[in-house]
């Protein structure tokens, strides 16, 4: 393994888990881009508030969408990966999902 | 601008209830744009799943305060004057936040 | 106004702004009071954790439904009429509503 | 009953994955429990709206906090055990859990 000067994730030099949905993060991603973007367009043109909400309701959906979409890769590959062959490190990586979970949460 | 009598919020002449917060509104909402390229840009350098959640969580929650900044906005200026000078026109108004919260909290 | 003894809010001689629909919320509360019971003999049970998780997911969205029926009442009664005979206090009204929400939203 | 083979949960004879937590998880939803009862004796004394929505928030919180507990659990325990055991079992159980995220998040 050559070296690596990052955070501890630049380390990480596997694909990430997610890596066979990537086009569709991607693609999902791009899209709330461009919903953002029509968001502030709207605040900008004097929209009508209740309009612009109804937006941001669909963009904190779709943002769900990828969020779960990306910890189901996580989970299915990383931590599955790693409960077969290094049992500790299945632990570790549930202790950081149920972290971002509480984050998420609020919690 | 000629006289509008219709519904149509697009040709609402008066300025949203939003319009004195307006400017803050916009820099959230341009500081959420970056916050999407960001995330997309993590998954494009297939970073660490976990991190990329982490990101998603802060700007659900950044379009949340949005969201409330924007409605708070609304009911003060829109709902409360429809109030003093239409109470039919309030209550329809009222009507619509109900359905815009059922629809952001998908009931 | 006859002396009252308890907490600001023993003060408020009126009826709530839910008043109407106090036997709706009470009956989707004695729903939501059985659904909690009906979790708790699950797990007391040892029942499959996703179907304890699919009844946690039904009692959140039954307590917005209540939630989101208290608001529109308390907002169509207590601020509308205040906005009507006393504007100042439909702002607080208002702002109390903000607090309320940003603590649902943890913002 | 003794040994079960299909995939009926009610049948299942392992204790589930939250067994070891079980206590815990009781203990708070008997606290739910109780939250709810309050809350539903507000709303029967006409306390101020603002209040109950303030207690329910606090009710979905703890809410919350049970399901995250219970998921923790199931994935540590269940799917964890199942990926080393059965891998085409850890899959199922992960499509149940992203199913049971769907219905929680309304995706």
């Amino acid at each position: 393994m050559t070296a690596t000067t990052g955070s501890d994730h630049a380390q990480h030099p596997a694909p990430p888990g997610y890596h066979d949905h990537k086009a569709d993060h991607l693609a999902r991603l791009h899209r709330v881009e461009g919903q953002v973007r029509g968001i502030t367009r709207m605040v900008d043109e004097d929209r009508y508030c209740i309009d612009v909400l109804t937006q941001i309701s669909a963009v904190t959906h779709a943002l769900h969408e990828v969020a779960l979409g990306l910890l189901d890769d996580h989970v299915r590959h990383c931590v599955l990966d790693a409960a077969q062959t290094e049992p500790a490190a299945a632990d570790t990586k549930l202790d950081e999902i149920t972290v971002a979970l509480r984050r998420a949460l609020r919690l």
